[in-house]
């Protein structure tokens, strides 16, 4: 199956020491694959360098011998871009090794962490120096700063903070030529040339690989409260969180949409979720308010907020956490919502956004062609409103083959994705592009685009070795090892 | 001294019309200096374009035929990005004509707008419709869009709003080639590949021309406080600044420092501009708070800080504005302070930032070597305490003479920048690097990070057409014309 002859396997080998490279297929076989099970890729070795100078020293010799190479950190990815291609060799880099807080400074609010640190280690370290570090994903406790940055990933906590690109001040990158360049800066403001850090944030690890980077940390909030409030439809909802945004601005830092469907298997599939309101509701939202001065502010906020939407017909029930434990168990529901989907049978997802206004109108249209393409399809269709995010997840009827269902994936992509283009949305909000996208980005943007992002590929990566196949195809001929 | 044909010339008027073609040293000369007198250009001819496809067809036309063009907007830049080169006969763009509002949507809190748009206009049309566009700097009645975003201006609100980087969502430019690139979203997440929008942004129309901009609008805010407060010493503004961060949080909206004699010499020199403090203190702080629930949040947040700001022994004695009129006085001093130095004779500027908690130590060694160097300098080192960013500038001593001074200003550059960089600051925090800075640029950063900038001038600008000369020299060939 390779094409990467044994000597040069063995010359890679040596950069990291035989204890760190892996070739047996018990081994490498997590490496492989990821969550989705949509890919399955092959690889006769996996690396894990201890230093940045010896990712440099692999990618130096990966560009002199034109062999493919693919970063790995938390592989928990979901569009592929992490797995390396079917039937090819690519020699898989992973971070985990690299995995330190280099630093943490809680009065300059930064925390300098390697590109394989896991995020919930980068969460507590803040949380040890009385600080937040934002960023908050279902997979915090096994994903990776270098993949959270390659992936620009966004999570729960973006409404307030944004996502990874707005927590990053500088990075350190090794470029495919193995070069290594400290862009480690500290600074808020820096207006000196090409803007060349937010290239590196969301090129998947097209470009180079990032092994540091300055992180942003915010002070712990004072007050914190989460309130879990059924309401009639999604027009209901979106009329909630105007009127939530007007009346806390920044110290709104969450705001969720949930359908009945994800709260019903929610409570059925996972461990200690259970349903927080009496009676049932089509829709739920979970509304997340931190403030900086007091704990009183958050009281106050939320109690007038919840006032106002009964007042306006908006709210119909609703929950508040009484405790930081509640608090969590609202939280857990609305991340395991994906899990959730598991035991139901096959589901077909999408990761899509669109101007927040427009979330009413494209759930409509969504909901009528999936539902008039796969009668008795079970929309689960949840995601940060706030943001105009949306997982629009898809579970097979009740009954129906698994296999025969999860076939239909691009079709339900079409009809889908078609609503989310209509709307000048996203196809891709924040999980990335990856193998899963590659092919439909081409074919929806604009040719001078796809042009401008070739141009820059090969302007970084000459050789095409740093993660082939992903995010954006060549015309030019790939390394084919 | 042009280069450019008559014939070809003409072409170009051709696609704007002779009424929108200047070729007229007297309708020239203003568009060939800029503010602070460092560069005289020269140009041969300015275009004024109605369109976008004007622009495109004028930027096919320079690629075609190898001809170096100008972008230039409000003409306020301050590094000579906007100015054509000495002694060339680059073509200038103006975007004047450009200057539309192409929609407000105040629901969605977005704001589409041209590239030649005023910012005061944008600003205007954000509160005709109870909406607030942050972004707020001394030149905003006449810098224009397209500038704004091509410097990745900052100005007095980054502490709370961000830069334009940030107030950002999508773009449409217009590129080298003529071709156009439509990336005007609305989305706050769109992971969909490279990051193009955040490459144009800052590249100082060295990669392409922005003609239109999707930009975020916020809530106006209901409370808003302006305070002005004597602080002993440096030291003591940033103890201030760290209780005011953790006091206010988000709602800390400004927070600006200023020396004794740049008080001294705005309430001499600027028209309206009086001490509001009844003794003299050696530092001065500006504190703007704004919240967003309402006005007695603010009123709140201020007596709280200055309370507490007071009995730490950090504040002298302040005074709080009672009136938005008095408000805005208070940030007219601010604004006014760089104006306030040309009638005390030449002065050498810099816009450098470092870590916020290094400001203490920067200003004290920059004092302390430039006293040495040059005795009777009067220094004006005020700033964005809050971002890290200080103006370092520099007023001639009493009775110098002026040319003598100005002629100091790389040797002055030399000893200032230093401690900058010691401290991992940056040149040029939010000017930008245009002709100013370029070589200095160079000579400081790593040799990959000016070889990836040149990479992708190469790979955006292959005819090398687009503002050459400023932001990164290229080892080729330019246009001579």
């Amino acid at each position: 199956m390779s094409s990467v002859s044994p000597e040069l396997l063995d010359r890679f080998a040596a950069i990291v020491g035989e204890k760190h490279a892996l070739r047996s297929e018990a081994d490498l076989a997590p490496h492989l694959i990821e969550n989705r099970g949509l890919y399955h890729g092959s690889s006769p070795l996996l690396l894990k360098p201890g230093s940045v100078d010896e990712v440099s020293a692999i990618l130096t010799l990966a560009t002199e011998t034109g062999t493919a190479v693919v970063p790995q950190t938390g592989n928990t990815g979901l569009v592929g871009g992490q797995t390396p291609r079917e039937g090819k060799s690519d020699i898989i880099i992973s971070l985990e090794r690299m995995n330190k807080i280099r630093d943490v400074d809680p009065v300059a609010n930064v925390i300098v962490a390697d590109g394989g640190a896991i995020l919930a280690d980068v969460q507590k370290a803040a949380e040890t120096h009385g600080r937040l570090f934002p960023l908050s994903l279902g997979s915090e406790g096994s994903c990776r700063i270098g993949g959270n940055l390659s992936t620009n990933a966004g999570g729960t906590a973006v409404l307030a903070y944004g996502n990874m690109r707005h927590l990053c001040l500088g990075l350190e990158v090794v470029l495919p030529s193995g070069e290594i360049w400290n862009g480690l800066r500290r600074l808020k403001k820096d207006n000196t040339g090409y803007d060349l850090r937010d290239l590196f944030i969301g090129a998947e690890g097209t470009l180079g690989i990032i092994t540091g980077a300055v992180l942003k940390l915010f002070p712990q909030p004072l007050g914190k409260q989460v309130a879990f409030a059924g309401v009639n439809s999604v027009e209901d909802a979106l009329s909630f969180f105007n009127l939530a945004s007007s009346l806390c601005g920044t110290s709104l830092t969450g705001f969720e949409l949930m359908p009945r469907f994800g709260v019903e298997i929610t409570a059925r599939n996972i461990e200690g979720v259970r349903d927080p309101l009496e009676s049932a509701h089509p829709w739920y939202v979970l509304v997340d308010i931190s403030t900086s001065d007091s704990a009183e502010t958050a009281e106050r906020m939320m109690m007038a907020l919840l006032e106002q939407g009964f007042e306006a017909g908006l709210v119909q029930d609703a929950a508040i956490a009484s405790s930081v434990a509640q608090q969590k168990a609202l939280w857990h529901m609305r991340e395991s919502m994906s899990d959730a989907q598991k035991p139901e049978g096959g589901s077909i997802k999408h990761d899509v956004s669109v101007p927040v206004l427009a979330i009413p109108a494209f759930m409509r249209e969504a909901r009528d062609a999936v539902m008039a393409a796969m009668p008795g399809a079970r929309i689960c269709a949840f995601g940060h409103m706030g943001d105009g995010n949306i997982h629009y997840n898809i579970s097979q009827p009740v009954g129906a083959d698994k296999q025969a269902f999860v076939a239909r994936w691009r079709d339900m992509n079409h009809i889908v994705h078609g609503f989310v283009l209509a709307h000048g949305g996203s196809i891709s909000a924040e999980h990335g592009i990856g193998q899963l996208k590659r092919d439909e980005l081409a074919s929806i943007r604009p040719a001078i685009e796809m042009d401008l992002m070739r141009r820059i590929k090969r302007a970084f990566d000459p050789a095409g070795i740093m993660n082939p196949g992903k995010v954006v195809s060549l015309d030019q001929t790939l390394p084919t090892n």
